[in-house]
């Protein structure tokens, strides 16, 4: 298998450690959006959300808040963070291992976000509601 | 205290819900980027992840794994998911009881990042990286 975040976590790649336990590792992005910006992975494969073992997902999130509050006393210029997650390439996903963004913000840093935001209706946002409550599983 | 995301604990407010137990909520973003965004939040008040008790973690995260895989079979348009989470008004929070956002996504959505990323030599990402571990608790 060919995959960059395996090839870190064997050792075979280098990476910027920030943080490895027995589940996680956190390393420094290589096209970071803003210095600082952390990647924090499970060391098993996973592709994304869907199989991932849930009980990594704690892991990961907790590094993610480790890692947030750290960046904030670190003297990297941190006045905010971002935490994103990309699942699928329609989702922007590039690596196909899953991993978490932990990105450190300042104002005036030159990351933006651009979406075609509405205001739907009560009663259609309560449809979408009923639709996604269907699939959910009990 | 005047937060609607409380008042929508409380039932004070309407919110289509799509999920609630007895840590967290979800529901849809009254103001979407696509149709089924939606909100995962603790029900506790919190501004952000610094005072977000670490053990509501994994119900925010676990909750959010549920609803990308409730997504993807709802029928709602969703060929990817973002999650996203804003700590701080330099990263975008608006609302400051923290929420983790579950995006579904799909090719033309009208969504995306710009950034101005680069590509740092290593021994500015391992000082970069030297910095940030120094700043993290034992
Ligand atoms: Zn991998
Ligand atoms: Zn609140």
């Amino acid at each position: 298998m060919d995959c960059v975040f395996c090839a870190i976590v064997r050792g075979e790649s280098p990476a910027s450690l920030v943080h490895a336990d027995d589940d996680v590792l956190a390393f420094l992005d290589i096209r970071p959006v803003t210095p600082g910006h952390l990647l924090v992975i499970p060391r098993r494969h996973a592709v994304g959300l869907s199989d991932l073992p849930t009980e990594l997902g704690p892991a990961i999130w907790g590094t993610a808040q480790r890692l947030a509050g750290a960046l904030r006393g670190s003297g990297v210029r941190c006045d905010g963070v971002n935490l994103f997650l990309a699942d699928g390439e329609p989702a922007g996903q590039e690596v196909f291992h899953v991993h978490l963004h932990v990105v450190p913000r300042f104002a005036g840093d030159g990351f933006r976000l651009d979406a075609q935001w509405r205001f739907p209706a009560r009663s259609e946002l309560d449809m979408t509601a009923e639709q996604i409550r269907q699939a959910l599983p009990d």
